[in-house]
This record gives structure tokens, C-alpha cells and sequence, in this order.
């Protein structure tokens, strides 16, 4: 296996940043790639170890073209993830004011998260996509576009100036990461845990997606996501990605799987991985009658009445 | 272990013809006692192997006193049940007319099965409870009381004639025994099968026995009976006697024992046994994603994901 | 419609007691049948005003005859509930001793509340049935028996004496008795009342009892009584009778009524009316989103939403 | 109100054909806007009568611009769905051949519905984002790309040629577009309806999106679209965006939303409106006890019950 990381760049971006924030990225060659499908194809085809993508952002919701990857395809699973506070620099080439900036670039992913600032300081602006927020700071040093949102870090790189910093719709606003590589045994829990899975309906009917949802429900499990995408067999037709709270080594969440992969079509397991939002400390306790204590001394108990050992 | 079964006597009550369809009845000695509790306080002692007392009938449900022995003290195990339509006779002194009649007596249950037959024909008659229909015929026989409700097996051994015979206010009436012996091993699942349990709740509030019902209904397992018995902790405190579809030994059914184990404050497991209303041919097959082969192939998935093969 | 209420007879038993607790029962004439059929058949043609009968008690649980008469037949309604806490004392002719008593009797409902203390007092006295605690007082009076386990109140009326009081099996022991008549509207909500109602289920199938549970469990409201009795069709076939918290008047007891009322085969409205066990300040207060002012605040919205008004 | 439907610009792209399939724009102006936002601000603020943009596709699903823009801001309703199949045409100027195509490009949701395509046609040429197909020709047309994936009716209007056309990753691709107004009363149920909501949880615990799912499945609503979208709280923080079948007017969905408005911290309503996919006759009849009559007889009941005429 190459020690090397897959990540989306180019270099200078969040994601790169976000990357280097993993004791294991010091080990790695870092690779940039053009797009998130060619980052995770360099996993599948074994390019790459690992590839680090944005999968989450508190502005977008889920990144649609992460999770359509995760979704099809040779299974890939989630080892790590990251969180990330995104807010942007406004970058020129040195000597631009304000008043000259005309068009500005960056990803479309960063539109939501700049739009106000944008409507108030430059409401004529003409906005133009860029590939990535990076590559929208390479175009404006290229004299392509005046202005160029992106993370600040991204100035020196592009010899551009920082016009304007801190930029943010919303407060808070973080994009989360994640490192994704082929399916293997899964991060020994931590106690602060998060599953990731896809699922797919049996068929379509009143009550469907709530007797799945019921299989977390009824055995206190929390969601963290729920980003429905679609199957690809037409408008309307949907799997659904979902993040809950602990890992398959919990008992409850090994047998709300088992439930969900009894009554699904299809369940796709993405891994169980550390939760970056809080340390094992803070997370809740497990509500009455799901610990694993409860679960394997309620199995116990079933395989004593099966033997007549009551 | 004594070759005998206790059974609620009298001789020549329906329990004992009831009883002598088993066909390990013909091999045991079978001991009459005066009550559902002596019965079964012979099985607890360890004077009978097992003992075969009425559960439920099809005019008064469950039959309270043997679940109230069931629900508490050392723990009972259902091993069999027996299905019996239920008719009676009413018996007299050879000579006596129905317009002699001043007063007839039976057991309790048999009251509201002959309740309208009373009301028409014998509008007048007093009625007195006996401690078993065949109580009652040897009271009729020792001129305590005009005429007793019992099976017509009955007037044989009391001296008594049938004044009437097929008496039965509801069609269908049935009763339903069971053998009840010690914690032992169920018997084999036959496709055909039942489990008893009771089940306590661990706390009262809206949606709290729901939740409950809900281990069986999320794993398409019926109900056949849920009787809700006094805790004896004031009113207003039950736990419920349910018989379930199913046999302990199948995966949905281990599953939704677990599953109320866990959640519940207590449950008692009364066993797995053949059902006496259908034959293994005849029940329907397991609702999509409960069969035996979906558990074990979800199961199987899962632990194949903690193993990062998949 | 006549200024009396029938009540289970004879004079002198818990139900005469309980009875006259009520305000109301000092200006009617009292009036005892011998069975609580005949009380209840006495208001359905008009000889009574209403029926006063026990319906539940802390040992028994439900009390089967009184179910099963409100269950089927003519409609009839609850109009006012009773909480009697019961002891029992042990009545013998003056000059009997403990050690004189061979034969005791009771009401059969008696023998669950007094099973131990004769197991440990009076191991080997012969129990037999009376059709009442107070007729059970009544045979000893006559001399067919030595003793009558009844209220000590009913002592004096036949000439007994209490050579034993206080005997409770268990603690708390109550029974719960109704003021039943005939339908009308139901009385005013006091912020304590309690609702009783009869299901039959459209079809039986896994999850049937769980949903028709979940009609008041979304809707935050507690059940008190879940009572199954025999339907009629044969074994295995029950209604369900429950006692709920809350008024018909209440906007979400009325919403679940509907709601069973569309789901189930059929509802039997057993009335509204204010509960015995609490006073109106010390119920609960409703779960969030099931107040009256939620309700009528939705139903606001949804109307306003139909006319374009929001 | 002007006369006049503000639609996603240029002219020239899918929106403005599925547009013109409504036969209510042949008498209104209809006003190209460079973003859904500015269409939908043009509603808010007055200018237009109505914004037609898109809101679903079967290769993105949601479109998350849309969504975000109904979401939040001044309250505006959905009229009217049309359903649109997408295939693209690859447009060149006049000479162009597939070998000399080095730079594609289109709108970014165009691009997964070509991606395949182009791996396996063009692996090497580049993409570029366009703010709109139509504009991506008019690109293409200046020169500054090579081609542009847009429908084949945009040829004409920009003077280039189809090179290849039915250019479609995924079978049944289609697009959905809604005709967006402020809020008014909604269209008259036609008997095959829908009914868009956005839902916001009074806080996050396990089972809370289930029930709120439940308020349709328990009344046999089936959803057709749940779409998560970010509230702006923070990563995690999702609200709901649903579209049910059925109509405001129907019982079963007024109930629905009652029960939702009463147990969500907020809900909005987006309006009810004819389906695209079918026609009313070939609707699925209501589940039992769901239909209009069987809710206005149940309520019915109930005020009989609530007057004592039962």
C-alpha cells in the first residue's frame, strides 16, 4: 500500500489544511487531485492509501458529489473525519481596491457562504465558478478575475493581498472531512463514536423510511445526518446517507444494522470512526436498556431460557 | 423425577378428558387436586412432574387464577397445550324435570357459557358455584342441588342423567390447558409453535407498552393473547401475560426477547411449545426480512463489516 | 327516570359502602340485585337511574362480569368512579375460636385477598364460595359455615363476630367500583378525569395492537387499564378495554378517539369522567405539543394555510 | 400583480421549455433572471406575478439552491410541478469535431448527467462551470470553449451545431420545476396532489425525525421527497424539506400537519399543487380508515359521543 494521501486540490485550499490537521498526514505523501471522484478513484485503484475529501458543510449540508462516491462504486469506507471553521478572505492582486473588483470566482460551494457579504459590499459583482477555491486565487493571479474568495492561508501561495477577512454568512460555519480509503476492520471505538451507512428502501410505502429510521429509534440511537440522494432509477427515487452516533461494536448498533440489512434492499456500510464534535468524555450515556451491559446480559438471558436454565 | 401429572380434578371434569389426549398422559399417573394452586404447588415441590390446568377459554379469556400461579413464585414452564371444544350437559337425579329444577351449580367459568340458556329455560333457577363442574354433579348426586352444568362424560360417574345436552351460549366455545412443568429445555420448535411470557414495565408512561409491543410488531410477530394481571402494587399496576407466534429458538423471536429483557423491568419466560390450533403446514410464512435465513445473513454482514470485509 | 341507583348486592358489602361515599347517593333510593347483570340490566329498561358496580380491584384486575356487560348489549356509560380501599375482617357466630373454624366462605373475588393469611392461619379449613361477602356472613349466621371473610361492617347485620381484622393480602388492596347509566353527554372536564373505551380491531396482524396504542401514545396520553376480553368468535379473539387519562373534551383525547374510531372495526365510548385516585392539581401537565392550546394553535394554522393566510 | 412569471434564465435553457408547457405562460410575459434567487426575489419584492425555477432533478435530487431559497426569507408557495426529461445535446460552432473538443462546458448540474459520456468520448477534454447551460453555448459561441452540453433547442439561438444528441448518464432523467408564488390559497385538489413542507425538529433526540415521519405514515401519507438542509446552526443542524401526496384539504394530510406544526419547533408550508408524475385516476386509493369519509365520520362520532348520542 503507497503511504501516500489522495486529497482535493489543489494545495491552498480548506481541504489541504484540514488534511494537514492529522497526526498521520506528517507520514504521508500528500497528492492533490483535480476532483473528488479522481482523489477517491486513486483509493480504489490503489494509488493512493487514503484520499481526504469534504463530505459535510454546515452551509450546504452534505457534498453531494463525496457521498454520490461513497454511494456507488467498488465500497469504500470512512477511517477519520475532520471539522474545519471555514471563513473567507477576500484576495486580489496587490493594488486592487473595492471599487475595481468586477468579477469575483471561487468554488460554488463557498456562493452560499458569501452571498450576503457579497449582496452588501459588491452587488454588481459577476460571480464565475471556479474548480476550487484555490484554483479561483490561481485565476485571479492570472489576471483572469479580479477577486477571489478563499481561505487566507491561499494569499502567499497566489501572491495576492488579503482585501477583506473573516468573511461569513453564517457564524459557525465548519466543513467537515473525511478520510476515506478501502473497506478494513474499522477504528477501535473510541466511546465518542460515529457510523456512517446507505440505505435503500425495499419498496416505497406509507411508513417506509420511518420503520428504518424506528431501527436507530428503538434502540436510542441518535442520527447526525440524513441526506437523502438519488438512486439513479428516476425523479423521486432515493437511497439515504446516514450518519448515527456510536460504533458497530456497540451492541446496539451492531443490531440496529442487523435490523436495517433485513428489511433494506441494500445497506452499504461507510465505517465507524472518531467524532471530531466531542472527546469520549462528553457524549451522553447510553439511554436505559441499550448499553452493551444490557444488551449481552439480555442475550444471556435468552440463551439460559433457550436451555431451560431460568 | 415421579412419572405422574397433577391435573385440576375432580376426575371427570373437562380437564381430565382434556388431559387424556396427550399421549404421554397414557404413560403417567395422573393425580387429581382441588385447585389450579395445589396443582401446581405439586409440580414447585416436586410431587408431580408436571401439571395440566385450563389457561384460557373463549368466553372468559385468560384464566386468571392459573396465570396468577404462573406470574409469580418459583418459576413454571409451559410444555404443551391442548385445544377442547367446550359443551355441557346439564345433570340431574334420574327423574328429576327440567321443571323441578330450583337450583343448579357449576364452576364460575362455566357461567357465562350458559348464561343465556338459563335465562330462556330456567329463568328461576338459583344458581350456587361449585369448586369444579364435577363437584358440582356430586353434589347434585348428594341432593345438594337440582342440577349441574358439567361434560356429559360426567353423569356416568355421578349417577346422574342428562337433561339437556350441548349447551354452549357462544359457538366454538374452547378451552384452552396447558402442561406446565419446571424450567426445563423447550421442546423442539416445529414450525407450529407459541411463546408465553410475561412482561413488567420498567416504567409507566404514554407510549410505554407500546414501545413493548412494538420488540414483536418491528419483527412481524403476532400476538394471540396479551392479559394484563394486577401486579400487587394497587391498582392501576399490571404486567402483561402475552402469547406470542414462535418459538424462542427463532431469530426473531430470540431477538424480541432480548430486546424486552432489556427494556422491560422484568420479564418471566412461560416457554416455547407446539400450538394446538394450527399444524406446522398451515401457519404463514415469516413476513419479509424476519425468516430465520435473514437474520443469520444480517448477522453475518455485520461482523463481516467489523471485520472490514465487505 | 326513577330517583334510584341499583347496586351489586346483598346490603352490607363494599359495594353498599363505596356507595353511599357519593354525594349524590343520599338522595336516591338504593336498590340491591343480586348480580351486576341484574344491577345493569335494571338502568338499560329504565328501573334504575344508574348502576353502581365494582369494575376493577387491585388483586383481580378487571372485574370480567362488569367488562363484559358494558362490552356488549345496549350502550351504557360511566358516569363517576369510587376508590375503596379493602381489608377484610373474619366474621364467626360470638363464641367461636380460630381453632373451631373448618369451613370458611366468600366471595370467590375474596380468595385471592385473603389466600395467605388462611394458608397461615387456617391451613386446613375447607373454603366454599358464597354469592357475596355479605351472603357469605349471612351462611355463617344460618350456621352452614363457621366462618365469612367480609367488611367488618358487616358484622352487626348478621349477628357476627370479628375475630380477626384487617386481612389483606396485599397492601393497598382497593376496589374500583363505577356509577354506570345510560348514555348521555359526559360530565364537565375537571383537569382530572379519566376516558374508558372498548376496541375491536379491524384485523389482526403483527404491530395491529401496537397501532391502535399508538393512536394515544403520539398524543402523550397515559393508560391506567388495558383490560383484553374474549370477543365471542372463538379463542384467541379478544377486544381490548382501556382506561385513559384525560376528557373527551380534551383536544387530544378527542383526536385519538377519532383516530381509533377510523382504524379500529369498532369503538365503544365508555365515557369521561373525573378520576378517584388524583385531584385535578396533582395531574401532570401535558407533554409538549399535546395541550389544548397546541392543538387549536395547529389547527388555526393549518386553516390559515388552507385560505393562503400565512 | 404583473402579468408576468420571472423564470431561471437565459433564455434558452430546459427551464424555459418546461416553462412553456404550462398553459398559463402563453398569456403572461415571461422574464428570464440570472439566478434562482433573483427570480425568486423578483416574486417576493413584487416585480413578477410568479418565479418558475427548477427544485428536483433525478441525478442531483434536490436542488439545493431552490430549497434554500423557500426555505428561508419571506414566505413563498408552490403552484404548480412540472416534470422535464433532460438529455443533452454536445453543441459545437459549425466545423467543430469531436477531436478537436479540449474544453466542455455547461451548468454544473449538467455535469453529472454527462460524466460518463464524456470519460468515455472526450477523457481528456477539460470542464469548465457555466452559470447556465444556455450560457455555456453562448460560450461556446464566442469562442471561449470548445463545446457546451446544453438541450439541443439552444443551437439554433447561438448559431452552433449538435454533435452528438440523447446524451443522458442516467435513464429517466428528468427535472422538476415548480412555479413559486406568494402565498394564496392553494389550487383545488384534483385528486392526485402534493404537498411541500419544510420541517424544523423542537430538538434533536433519538426517534425525533421518526416521529415526526410518523404524523404521515400513521395517517398513510406516503413521501415522495426528504431533502435535509442545513438551518445555518451549524454543522448537524438540518431541517426537512418534504413533499407528501396529498392535499392541504384532504383530512388525512390536514391532520397530519396539525399533529407536525404541534410537535415541531416550526413548519412551513410550501402549498399543495396537481402532480406532474400521474394523473387522478391512476392514484392508489386512500389506505382503510384514511379516506375523507371515514375521517369526517369518526369526528362525527366523537361529537356524538362529546353529546351523549351514542
Amino acid at each position: 500500500m503507497p503511504a501516500s494521501y489522495a486529497y482535493l486540490g489543489p494545495e491552498g485550499t480548506f481541504t489541504e489544511v484540514a488534511l494537514r490537521t492529522l497526526p498521520e498526514a506528517a507520514t504521508r505523501e500528500l497528492k492533490p487531485y483535480v476532483s473528488v471522484q479522481s482523489a477517491l478513484d486513486a483509493v480504489r485503484v490503489g494509488e493512493a492509501e487514503a484520499a481526504f475529501v469534504p463530505i459535510e458543510n454546515s452551509v450546504e449540508g452534505g457534498i453531494t458529489t463525496t457521498l454520490d462516491e461513497l454511494v456507488a462504486g467498488a465500497p469504500l469506507m470512512i477511517y477519520r473525519e475532520v471539522l474545519l471553521s471555514i471563513t473567507f478572505a477576500l484576495l486580489v492582486r496587490p493594488g486592487t481596491k473595492l471599487s475595481d473588483v468586477k468579477t469575483v470566482t471561487a468554488h460554488p460551494a463557498a456562493q452560499p457562504q458569501v452571498r450576503n457579504w457579497l449582496k452588501t459590499h459588491l452587488p454588481d459583482a459577476v460571480w464565475e465558478s471556479a474548480a476550487s477555491n484555490a484554483d479561483g486565487a490561481r485565476l485571479v493571479q492570472e489576471g483572469r478575475y479580479d477577486a477571489a474568495f478563499a481561505g487566507e492561508f491561499a494569499a502567499a501561495r497566489y501572491g495576492l493581498e488579503t482585501l477583506e477577512r473573516e468573511i461569513h454568512d453564517a457564524e459557525n460555519a465548519q466543513t467537515r472531512f473525511v478520510l476515506v480509503g478501502r473497506p478494513a476492520r474499522p477504528a477501535a471505538p473510541t466511546g465518542a463514536d460515529k457510523t456512517s451507512i446507505v440505505l435503500w428502501q425495499r419498496d416505497d410505502h406509507p411508513g417506509g423510511l420511518r420503520d428504518l429510521l424506528g431501527e436507530f429509534a428503538t434502540r436510542g440511537i441518535n442520527l447526525m445526518l440524513l441526506q437523502s440522494r438519488p438512486t439513479g432509477a428516476g425523479i423521486g427515487n432515493y437511497c439515504f446517507c446516514i450518519d448515527a452516533e456510536g460504533h458497530i461494536s456497540d451492541r446496539r448498533m451492531a443490531e440496529a444494522l442487523t435490523g436495517l440489512k433485513r428489511i433494506c434492499l441494500q445497506v452499504r456500510y461507510l465505517g465507524s470512526y472518531p467524532r471530531a464534535d466531542v472527546r469520549p468524555g462528553e457524549v451522553r450515556p447510553p439511554f436505559p436498556g441499550t448499553s452493551d451491559e444490557e444488551f449481552v446480559g439480555a442475550a444471556d438471558w435468552v440463551v439460559r431460557c433457550q436451555d431451560g436454565r431460568f
